[in-house]
């Protein structure tokens, strides 16, 4: 940590600080400038935070100086980590084609905001699998801004995913809101999914730390790069090392999307951590006609997979329609976007 | 809603357009423009989501009329709630004062950021009595950015807390994170604190929609007032009618405050919901000199209540610590509202 | 500055460090930690920019010690600037009352977005004064988002602003949008306005900077607290003294508001600048509802004066009449923002 | 314009509205709804204003449902304009290669962020050519954020960008700061540049109008996208059609980057413009190691041009040095692009 003292402080002042640090544990170097006075306080930045040394008397700002996640930082580990998602699993699920994430090989994830039905969900299996997608994603139990919208077919929704898979291979990925479902729909899922909302819901982060099923872990609205890898850390500090991020937009000023799609963090998550980033155009921006282009770049920067709405009739689908592409837009973005991931030295 | 289609759309498009509203169950009328063709839908907007219809081919954009909200809405119910916290409960709550989020009289809920001790407890429940405080606050469950923090004493700070009331009257404020807390947390407090990071944990909102302890309930960092207050709205169709809402700040580019505090939500929340409004001037600015100020801010713009972090000595508070005022702080601020809210009309 | 550099660098990217550091003229004392090794490099920080620095091979991070601006700075002067506008003056202004901005009184300069017409402004300004405004504002040329809107009377507004203050004794505040507008706009105004989209217009800075005619400086949209008091820096360089600030509200995701009016950012200048700060609740909230209560909220955080837009018919304004009182509204505020002043040490 | 009246509005103040409407040459059509009136008035948006509309007693909100531009929009011109820049022109320029921005191939203009001497643009410049650039851009006036910043060379860096390009043949883009300095900027530059902080300098748009040479017009840092294409409207109704665009990043509260390259506003562009956007992965990050996979993915994602900083030795640069490529490094990304830009169907 560097403490930075207003002007005209104390000595006294800068005699407490010491003091203070040392019960800390640090071992502070104090350095007298022209103007300012800087303690440079050498020690564990984790376990003390800056908020509690800026409590202390003369200080104007304190500055971290380690990242506060361990076992997330690219520092424990330089190389991306690979996390298997779906094959032959305890539970009630049938066998499904292992998938890896993180590899040469860029998986896509595709399928509805939501299991409408069981007709309905086996269809768009089915569709998504043929235009070539590697993994089914579709929402039990929806997190809704409103309680007068459509709230998910809950467990029911979970049987109908894992007749899918049986149906098509595909591994499934479903979301999971709170605490208590984690061992319901870990029997069922593949991939547990965290969503926005919950990115800082640290009782089901602890909850998705006590299973093994990997999880895909959205980057909250507003969250800085640092709270997102810290979120993550709960996970992994619980016991579960398969985790993964996805960016999937931002909240700013912007409003002809529904989000700003930040993809810079995808380079810069990889600098600072070993766990794959996936990146969700859908949500990114919330517009349909824009998840194509933004499917392109993602790929171009760097994610490591694809999560992408798809529903046979966007018109009819009961939640996120504007953003959901139809079997034939999927089609064509998966003949497209390959190209684009051998030019970056990838495979679809 | 309004339907406003793309230029140079087509007869079949529109006519699509019509049949599928009153399928929906609204009343379209279309409107032929100069440049742009426009459907006025009656009905209840509510039921259907502006995100579904701009699905439809051939729309550009839709606009909402009606806002999203019932039981939370002015249009409801003109007069703010008068929310009572404390007196004779239920549970193993001793009696304590009660006082009314709503009225004429502002409430100052002041304490420390979290229960660090029983002695310490008692001791800042009795010196914020003194200094004119009318409630207590502190964290027994405590959401932390990083694993590596201090969690907080679970049940033992509920222990605390209660026996601090018991000691001092002054009913007690605490925050719940998780859904199966609740009923626990519900024995011991006289309103249930939801904070900012699970303004949309639905099933957090949910379950506290489900006892009839008060909710003291936290404007999330990123959220717009309509998001907000259908959060709101889903402990109220949940059979809780004793909400109240809190400003404490969002999240901006802004960086000489841990959050930007968005003062003008006051007002405009009163505008649109009877529900009361509170301010955290703690958590809206992150700094502790910037607190006296702004409370007087929160105050004269019209807030319901203020919750205000104190502790006797910040310097060694086990969080929030620079954000937190000490005893004589508080006093003097204490002191120095008492005009301000005499100069609006209120009274502390 | 202090260096922080990646882990596992080398010695010669350190030594390589130390000398580039020296040759800038910094003296830099190297710490190694567990690990991170930091440099703290002693010396002017205003010269040699963070970014230079962040060029450094092997540094990771830079982080300044020093707040980059200087004459601004409340170490130069630490009690809050008297600005004096009004009164005799050069070029062809009749005299006005003089009105101080920074003092215990708080001016409240009220008037129309635009100069209308000769009967208008006239009609106005005497209305705005018998409700108790004691500085007249009006623009004539005006920054608009679109070509095809209004773009202002130009200098026959200049010569009615000028009339206005003969009648009424009032001193006028107007904007100035391009340097060579500066003699001509000076030559009628008693205080120059830079409206927030030309914060970083450098040139016009300047230009402001090498009258003596007070400038009242708008914060920029989406400026941080450093930026502006930069931008401030310029006119004080130029050897302008007579400068004031001005919160106006800043770009967020909020919707229900034009803009978020950051008031936190008054107490947050007043600790670091000496020159008076300024709230302007019309464009800081964009809705005219909301002024009355944030003009309140202002002047009990500290606000030295109010700017405030009036038209006797807002529903007829050029220009901003959604945000907009008419004179029986501005006469009630005047009427309870007295009792605030009061409440807060400070007076009408 | 959609008015949507408040509940429990009065038939009077419909029909006041309805009348006001009439006057400004509006054709009223009222809707009355369960719970709203609504006002769907057909006519052109553009003159008048919805926050004039907003001042009609009774009315809550103003939907607008025509773009607020015209000459800038899509609607006029459908597909994607072709500007030339460089060749044999006026002024004292010597002849140039001659390259096109809209087309299939990907123009990149590349270069240092300021003009630092006479012997360094030119070294520069011919690396860069040698690398695969297709125009030089360097800044002779600098628009800085601290006054006590290098602020660039003036006309004295305008005549050594000319030499560049005589030696070179690559056509040479440089910022305008000032209305006045556009003819003499014009005489020198191929193309002008109007920066991020002058996006709404309405004079120096309206002087960039008056003259014939390419502006690229730089999106504001917190400018939502119509308010970025009416800023171009300003430019083409003044009489200069040769304007393209050019995502920079905007203003959030992330801290990794120095700004949020917001990507996804390419496509957008693309749907309501026809004018050409370029991207400038340098500033819309920040951070040299994202530069290189964010120009791919803006390549990726639909970018008509790149503009990008390359220094020879960035750690020397006078300015931006942190987000600067060297040579080798621009070298390597030129050859990286190359795959990526046919993957999406254009060449660089």
């Amino acid at each position: 940590m560097i403490l930075v003292f207003r002007p005209r402080c104390t000595k006294e002042e800068i005699a407490h600080a010491e003091s203070h640090l040392k019960e800390l544990g640090f071992e502070p170097h104090t350095l007298f400038g022209v103007e300012r006075t800087v303690i440079a306080a050498i020690g564990d930045d984790r376990v003390t935070t800056k908020e509690h040394l800026e409590t202390i008397p003369g200080v104007e700002r304190v500055l971290p100086i380690l990242a506060p996640y361990k076992l997330a930082s690219k520092e424990l580990k330089s190389e991306t980590s690979i996390i298997p998602i779906g094959g032959p699993g305890p539970g009630i699920k049938p066998t499904s084609n292992q998938v890896f994430i993180g590899g040469k090989k860029i998986p896509v994830i595709a399928g509805p905001c939501s299991v409408e039905g069981r007709k309905e969900i086996l269809e768009v299996a089915q569709a998504v699998r043929e235009a070539g997608a590697t993994a089914l994603r579709a929402g039990a139990f929806k997190p809704r801004t409103s309680p007068y919208q459509f709230q998910g077919l809950a467990e029911e929704g979970l049987e109908y995913l894992a007749e899918a898979r049986e149906a098509t291979g595909l591994p499934v990925v479903t979301e999971v809101l709170t605490p208590t479902d984690v061992p319901l729909v870990a029997k069922y899922a593949d991939c547990l999914q965290i969503g926005t909302r919950n990115m800082q819901n640290f009782s089901l982060l602890r909850a998705c730390g006590e299973v093994q099923t990997p999880v895909l872990l959205k980057r909250g609205m507003s969250a800085t790069l640092e709270e997102y890898l810290l979120a993550a850390e709960y996970i992994l500090t619980s016991g579960n090392k398969n985790v993964f991020l996805c960016e999937r937009g931002i909240r700013t000023f912007e409003q002809y999307v529904r989000n700003t799609f930040a993809l810079a963090v995808i380079p810069a998550l990889k600098e600072k951590t070993h766990l794959p980033v996936l990146a969700d155009p859908s949500h990114g921006t919330g517009v349909c006609s824009l998840v194509p282009p933004m499917t392109k770049a993602a790929v171009a920067c760097g994610a490591d997979a694809i999560l992408v709405e798809v529903h046979p009739n966007p018109e009819k689908a009961k939640t996120d329609g504007q953003q959901t592409l139809n079997i034939a837009e999927f089609a064509k973005l998966m003949r497209e976007l390959k190209p684009v991931a051998e030019a970056v030295g990838r495979e679809l």
